[in-house]
């Protein structure tokens, strides 16, 4: 099974920290790498992180607050300097692709195409091998969590079964798996016919929620979850000021985890007043045994 | 003799390393913190250093190059998360203002009054202490030179001579050093009559060139500078690079350092390219024994 990577560039929320820059991810799988929002010294810590500034592709935004998109010009620099060419496919909520395209007309004019593409509720890029879908949360502007989802794999080809009917080795085997029928001396042959569907796997699921107050759609949308990824801006003795800037507790979090039935609950985004990560996790560990704290720079492969 | 402090934020050329952020530094003298350029990732580097965010009221961009500004914005979101009150000075060549003004208003509204002043040839800022001013290079777009420069002291006022002429201790006695002309039955004073003049003392003097090819006005003005700041992007087996992106070799910033009869040179601003300080050193030391190469997050007094 091909791994599924999470490196977390940055594990600060609002403001970074001397020891952490803001929150931040990239999720690599099979060649791609998708980064997740792209903070301020987002482009140092790529250098400082198994990855490379010119080999991602495309970039989801939650939100336009400033700690969650200005590393994108000084980064766009730096590739503009290098001389990249491949396209780079940036998605933002409504109004982020104005915001970001005046900024950039002040910075530099890039060396490639920058495609915007508009994040909205639902699924916004899929290919053979997985999915982007996004669905909104509840913050001070308009903000998306993302889901990362691996293709189910449907069944697998049983070979022997294929030749026990007699059709010939070659590439109608592979017009079979992908659905198609064919015709053999008047005879009908489709997917089922060769699939051995007790293989069949459901793909892995990777959900991104930044900043946020608690909502059900979380739950929804986190169900089953290899990894849930969340904002814990604070503790749940602060939980006045998670209210008031809408932000969540790590205890939420973990509630949250808990109803989902997620697999694990990775915490980040952590405000610079919780400086000791063992508190976090005692917090959230109350609610939910899954529970791990991001570090600057940490791979957590599954 | 109060010290003058220097602190180097950053110290790689273009684009940030691993382990270097982009060049800038702090000078502090007397209780101010003046800040020269603000390239992205200037506040987490701030965070490292001895200084406060909020305790810097002036700052000086050399020119609009991304890697020389970029961090402006972040910073003023954090001190607006802070709710900072005092006015911040930001000082950049022409343009700079509506180029700040344009992405500031697509980032964050201040807490506190931003004014904006241009850049231009001659002294910009003076005050009791110390005076700043600016001379062109010569870069891909309009880039000053700064020069920090300490009063000069105009002798030490002698208290034995004052008192000999019988003038009364009080408040006369700093009239008289600060150029006031007293009568003190019918007896005309001036500061000359109570200076010893063989204490005067000339200023301490910096000088910051930032991305600039080699110019006689670097030399006119480091002339007898404590320390002259330089770039060095570049080697001499480089020099092609230099010439045609508009910077510096080690060996030619020494040369100037030489030229200018500077007490101490110290080199950043270096390219990716040339990870060996090392190196550097061997280089610049050929023509200019005084030569330093600046360390990420070092502080210099003199």
């Amino acid at each position: 099974m091909e791994p599924i990577k999470v490196t977390f560039l940055g594990t600060s929320g609002s403001v970074p920290q001397k020891d952490k820059n803001f929150a931040s991810l990239i999720i690599s799988y099979k060649g791609e790498n998708l980064l997740f929002d792209c903070p301020e010294g987002t482009q140092r810590q790529i250098m400082s992180s198994p990855h490379s500034l010119m080999k991602i592709n495309h970039v989801f935004i939650s939100h336009m607050h400033a700690d969650h998109f200005l590393g994108l010009f000084g980064w766009i620099a730096t590739m503009t300097m290098n001389q990249r060419k491949e396209k780079l496919v940036i998605y933002s909520p409504k109004k982020g692709k104005e915001k970001i395209k005046k900024i950039l007309a002040e910075v530099v004019k890039p060396s490639f195409e920058i495609e915007y593409k508009e994040t909205k509720k639902g699924t916004i890029l899929k290919n053979k091998d997985f999915e982007i879908s996004a669905f909104p949360l509840k913050h001070e502007v308009t903000c998306f969590a993302y889901v990362f989802k691996e293709k189910n794999k449907i069944g697998e080809f049983n070979r022997k079964k294929a030749e026990k009917l007699g059709i010939p080795v070659g590439p109608l085997y592979s017009k079979l798996v992908s659905g198609k029928t064919i015709k053999i001396n008047g005879k009908t042959f489709t997917q089922k016919d060769v699939m051995d569907y007790s293989k069949s796997k459901e793909g892995r699921k990777i959900v991104f929620v930044s900043d946020t107050r608690p909502i059900k759609e979380i739950i929804q949308h986190s169900k089953n979850a290899d990894i849930l990824i969340h904002e814990a801006t604070f503790l749940e003795k602060q939980k006045d000021k998670a209210i008031e800037t809408l932000h969540t507790t790590a205890l939420e979090a973990a509630t949250t985890a808990k109803k989902a039935k997620a697999k694990k609950l990775i915490l980040f985004h952590f405000s610079a007043r919780n400086s000791d990560p063992e508190e976090i996790l005692k917090e959230a560990k109350k609610e939910f045994s899954e529970t791990k704290i991001a570090k600057e720079l940490e791979t957590i492969t599954i």
